[in-house]
C-alpha cells in the first residue's frame, strides 16, 4: 500500500499530474488545534513549479483546500483532507513517451508493474504527488511547534561540486534559506549554485545536489528501537520522495573514516539534561532521539527529463531519439526543500503521538 | 512497534543480550517450501562473533531452532518460530554501565524513553538482536532463490578510508567474499583492511567501514510507488540495523555531482526485455524495480563500544571516564555482511509477495 | 487510526456532516479496470436519504466524483479518490445538541474522547460517514463480479418482531430486494414491516431489526487463519457500521443450541470441488471460505434520534428533556443494505487480493 | 497477515498442534511493570484440556516459560516472548484426517488455501494456537487490572437452551464463576448444564453454548470511530476464536425488536461524570466507551468433531464414514472462558495504548 505513510499520524494521498487534483487525508492529527489554509499555503507556495528562475516554467498556482476535519478553525480529530485541484495541464507536451519511456524515469516500470499508467507519463511518480505531502508535512509541523516549540529548518547544500558551508546549523532559519532563489544560507555557494543553474538549463541539462535538514528542540524519546528506529523512518520518508538516490544522518560516510574514539560524543551536563558535546550520532542513538538537534542530509540526482537528445529505444526496443520537450526543472533541490522538511515533520509528528504516554 | 517488519513477508524479532534467547516469528513465508536449520545456520555463522580474528573474541556458538511452521522438512504457510539461546553471558562485564551511559550508544536514550533498560547495556540495542533478522533473512533468500534465481551478495567496500575496487559486480559471489576474514573481495584492500582492523583492535579502538550489496535476477516490478518505493524500504531496512549511518542507491551522493545527460540510463533491447546502458539508478527507477542489479551501499559507523578512556558523565552528570572492559569488535562491517544480504531478502520477498500477483 | 480499513484493498474515509463534504480513498484497486461514477452511483442512490417514505424526510443527492486514480475509464491502479459534496446543511437543527448529549448517541463519548466535536453533533459518527464505505463498496464489489462472478446481496431480515421468510438465499437478487421500499423480498412481511415503521414515524419514535446478506460464487481459500479469519473481518466491518449490535455467521446464535451431529455439515462431491450438504457453517470453516455460499446477519438497533421527549441530563449533569428537531429514520435498515453490501464487498476483496496468488 | 493482532498492544502467536510449542510474542507492554510466569499461569490452567469432567480427557499441562522482554521480574518495554511445548503428542489419533476431511473442521479449507497442512488436522486452527492468546491476554489483563483497576469477567450464559440468570453483571466476580466446572454463576443452570454435557460426552456427541463477558471501571473514551469502534474490534477478536459463530453487544439481537424510546439510555449525573440509567448500548456509543460496563456474548458452536459416525466424503469425493478416534471436547465453552477474557484484555489494553494521551 504504497500511499499511506505513518502509524500514528497518518498521510495518505492520492492523484496524479492530469486527473482532477491531488491531495491528501492526514488521520491522527490530535483535536482541538488552530488551523486554516493559511497554516498549509506558504509551504506549498515553496514547493510550487514556476516560483523563481532556477526552477521549471511551468507555472502552477497550487491552492489548498481542507474539505474536512476542521471546524471553526480547529482541528476535530478526524481525519484532513485537503485537496489541491490541477489546473496547468498540456498533455500534448507529453505525447511522445506514449511510445517512449524517458531514460531514468518511471514511465518503463510503471507500464511493467500495472500493465497502465497515466497518459501524463508522470502519473503517481510526477513531482504533483508531493503536493498532499506538504500539506500534511505543514500540519505536522504546526502540531511540533505549537505544541513542543520543534523547529524543521532544511536547505541546499550543495549543487553539483559546488558545496556550502553553514557555520552554526543550531540557528539557521528559513528567512535565511529563503534569502537565494536557490535556497541556499551561504550567499556566496548560492550565487555559484545559481549561476550553474541557470547555465545548466540554457543548455537543456539537469544537475543534482544535496539538501541538508536539521531538527531543533526534539524532545529525547522519539523513535521505536530494532526496525523503526528514527533514523530509519526518517531514511524511508527521504528515499521515498522522488529523484533521491541516498540519505545520510550525523556523521553519515564521511564517519565511517573516523576512529571510534574520535566518532563517540561524550555525554556532558547541559542544564538538567544529559547532552553531548559533539554529535556525529546526529541527535540520534539506538535509534532514539538523544535531544540534540537530528541532522540529517538527502542526496537528490539531476532530473531525468532533459531537454537535449538522447540516444535510447522505444517500448518495443526499437532504437530513437527523444527530446524532452515539456519544460522541466534542471535542478530540483530549491523546490525539494519543503517537501524535506514536510516528510521530516510527519515522521517526527507520528514518533511524538507513538511516544506521548511519556510527556 | 519497534519489533515488526514487512507487510506480506513479516518478521518479529524478540530477545535482550541476557535473557533465555533471542529469536523471530517469520509469518507469510509461502507454504510447501523445503526447509530446515541447515538452510539457516551457514549465515548464522557467517553472523557469529568470535569467528575471526577481525571480530570480538567473545565467543558465541548460536544454534537455531525452528520451533514450528514446519513438518517434515517444508513450510505449512504458518508463521514460523525461531529461537537462539543466549549462552555466553557475562553480565559482569557490563556492570560499569549501570551508572555510566557509553557515549554513542543507546544506554542513555533507552533509559529516557523507558524509564528502565536491562541490564547489559544492549538490551534490544545489542548486536544479538539481529540474530532474529538474519534467521528470518535466510528463509526469505532461500524462497527468492528457490522460486525465481534471486541472489544477494554483500560485500566490504571500505574500511576507513581504504577501499576496493571491485570489477564486475554482476559476477560477485559469496566464495569470493568469503576469501578472507574481512569479507572484501579486492585482496589487496582485504590486506590491507585486516591489518588496520588489527592494528585498531591493539589500540582498543575502532573503526567504521562502508558494505556493498548487489542483488541479481530480480524481476522487473517489485516496489510499490509513493511511500514504499523499493529504495525507501531498503533505506530504512539498512538504516535499523545497529551502527549503520547512511544509505545510497546506485550513483548515490557522487550521483549529485553529475548532470543528467551523464547520469540518465538509456534503455536498450536486453533480449526480450527493456535494460538500461549504465545503472546510474541502481536497478530502480520511480520506486520499482526495472530488471538490472539492485546495488546499494550502507555506512556503518565505528564501533562506539571501546577499551581507550573516555572523557564523559555518569547518568547523574558527574564527570568520569570509561573504559570498556568487554571483549568488543573493533569494527562490525565483516559481521554486518549477513545482516545486510539478510534485511535486503527480507524487503525482496515482501515485494515479491505483494506483487506476486502478476507472475 | 479508525478511518482505515483493509490491508491490500484499503479504504480510508474522511468527512463530517457539515463540512465541504465525505469522500474516500481507495488504495490497492488493481489496474485496468473500467471504472466510472455511473459503476458507484447506483448504490450511493439505494443509500440516500429521502428515497422513500420509510427514509428520513431530509433529501440528500449525493452525487460521487472520481477526482483520482482513473484515466479514460479505466483505473491506473493508484489511490481511487472519490468525493460527494455536503450540500442539505441545516445545522440549527442540530443547536440543542450544543448543550444535551443525545442518549444512546455519540455526542457524549466524542466530547469525553476529543474535548472537542463537530457542531452537527454526529461528526464522524453520523450516517454521513458511510458514504464513502458505499463508494468504495460499489468499486470492491465491481472487481469481485467482473473478475471472478462474485455476487453480494443483502435484505431486510426482520423489523422489530416481523421476520420474513427467504426460501432460497442461493437465488435470491437484488431486483426482489429492491420490489417494495422496506428491501424485504417477502412481500407479506414487507408489508407488515412498512406499515410499523410508518407508524412509527408517526409516532416519533424509532424502530430496529435485522439485515441478512449472502455472497455467492466466492472461491474456496479466502480469509486467513487465526485472527484475520473471514468471519472475523466480516464482524469487524459490520460492527463498524453505525447502529449495530451484533453479528451472526451460519447457524450463529441457534447454532449454540444444536447438537454436533447436527450442526455438522457433511461433504459430498460438487462436481469436482467438494462441497456441503448443509451450509451452518455459512461458508466458512477454520476461518476460511469453503466455497459454499456466506451467509450472515446483523442486528441494527433502533435510531437513537427520535421526536419522542426524552428524560435525561446536560452536559453539566442537569436535568433536562430532550426532544430532537431534524428529520430522522425510523428505521436505519432499508437504507442499510448497500452498506452492508459494500462492507462485505470490501472485505472479500481485501481477502481475494491478500490470497491472489493461487488463482 | 493473520497471526497478528492489535495496534499499540500487538500480539503475534505461533505453533501448530504436534511441533515444538506453541507461543507469542507481545509487542508494546509497557515498560516497569511487575510480570512473572506466575501472572500468567492462572489462566492457562483455565484454559488447560483435562482440567474437568466436561472438557476433553487429554490431558496437558501447558507451563509458560518467558523467554525475554522481562528482567528481575520486572518489563522492560521490550518483546515479551512467551513459549508452551507441546507435550501430549498422538499423532495417531489424527491419521484418518489424512484422506478425510473432517465435516465443519478446517482440514478442507486449509488443504485448499494452502495445498499443505499439518497431519495433526488442525494445525493453526487448533485450540492449542489459543495458548498464545491466553498467554498474552494474562499480561494485558494484568496491565488493565495494575493501572486502572479494569476488571474482566466472562461465564458461561447458556448451554444449548439452558439459558443462566445473573441478577447483577456488576459484582459478579471468578470466585463465583470457577464455583462449578461449568463456569456457570447460577448453580442450578449449572447443575443441569454440566449434565447435558456429561450426557453428550456418553453420546459421543457435542453441544454448543453461549459466553457472556463483562469489562467494570473501563474509562471513558476507549475505542476508535469508524472502522476501529471498540466493539467491532471485540467482534473481531471474538469470532477470530475457533468454532464461534455470533457476537453481540449490549441489547445486541433482542435489542433490534425494541423501540428507539425503550431502548434508548438516559444520561444521570454520577458522580463528577455522566452515566447511564440504563445500559442498552453495552458501554459503547458511537464505538466509544462511555464508563458503563462493557457487556456482549459470544455464541460457539457444538465442537466439531465427535465420535459419533459420519457420513461424508474423502479428499477425492469417495463416500465414506468418519468416527473421530481422539479424545475431544463435548463443550467447549468452560475452557473458552479465559480465551473470551483474554481476547478482550487484548483488545482495551490497544485501545488504552492508543488513547493513553488524555490520562
Amino acid at each position: 500500500m504504497s500511499s499511506t505513510f505513518g502509524s500514528a499520524y497518518r498521510v495518505v494521498t492520492s492523484g496524479e499530474s492530469h486527473c482532477k487534483g491531488v491531495g491528501a487525508i492526514v488521520d491522527g492529527c490530535p483535536p482541538g488545534m488552530e488551523l486554516t489554509e493559511a497554516d498549509i499555503q506558504p509551504q506549498l507556495d515553496r514547493r510550487r513549479p514556476g516560483q523563481s528562475a532556477v526552477s521549471t516554467d511551468r507555472n502552477e498556482s497550487d491552492q489548498v483546500v481542507i474539505q474536512s476535519g476542521t471546524e471553526n478553525g480547529k482541528t476535530l480529530g478526524t481525519p484532513i483532507s485537503l485537496f489541491v485541484p490541477n489546473k496547468d495541464q498540456r498533455p500534448g507536451d507529453y505525447s511522445e513517451m506514449a511510445t517512449i519511456p524517458r531514460p531514468s524515469h518511471a514511465d518503463y516500470t510503471y507500464q511493467m508493474k500495472y500493465g497502465i499508467r497515466a497518459s501524463s507519463g508522470g502519473g503517481r511518480s510526477s513531482a504533483r504527488e508531493t503536493i498532499g505531502r506538504v500539506c500534511a508535512g505543514a500540519i505536522a509541523e504546526k502540531f511540533l511547534g505549537d505544541q513542543f516549540g520543534i523547529e524543521i529548518v532544511a536547505w541546499v547544500h550543495s549543487v553539483s561540486d559546488i558545496v556550502s558551508q553553514v557555520p552554526d546549523m543550531t540557528m539557521i532559519n528559513r528567512s535565511e534559506v529563503d534569502q537565494t532563489i536557490i535556497r541556499c544560507p551561504d550567499l556566496k555557494a548560492a550565487a555559484e549554485m545559481e549561476a550553474l543553474v541557470m547555465k545548466t538549463k540554457e543548455e537543456k541539462d539537469s544537475v543534482g545536489g544535496v539538501v541538508s535538514c536539521v531538527c531543533r528542540n526534539v524532545m529525547t524519546g522519539l523513535g521505536e528501537p530494532v526496525f523503526d528506529k528514527l533514523e530509519a523512518m526518517l531514511a524511508q520518508a527521504m528515499l521515498s520522495i522522488p529523484a533521491t538516490k541516498g540519505f545520510e544522518i550525523g556523521s553519515g560516510f564521511a564517519g565511517t573514516r573516523m576512529k571510534g574514539s574520535e566518532h563517540n560524543d561524550p555525554f556532558v551536563l547541559k542544564g538538567k539534561r544529559l547532552g553531548t558535546i559533539t554529535n556525529n550520532s546526529g541527535g540520534i542513538q539506538g535509534g532514539i532521539s538523544n535531544g540534540e538537534p537530528i541532522i540529517f542530509r538527502v542526496a537528490f540526482k539531476p532530473p531525468a527529463t532533459i531537454g537535449l537528445p538522447q540516444q535510447t529505444v522505444d517500448f518495443e526496443g526499437k532504437e530513437t531519439t527523444l527530446e524532452a520537450k515539456g519544460r522541466h526543472d534542471p535542478c530540483v533541490v530549491a523546490r525539494a526543500i519543503p517537501i524535506v522538511e514536510g516528510m521530516a515533520a510527519i515522521v517526527l509528528a507520528d514518533c511524538v503521538l507513538l511516544q506521548r504516554r511519556v510527556f
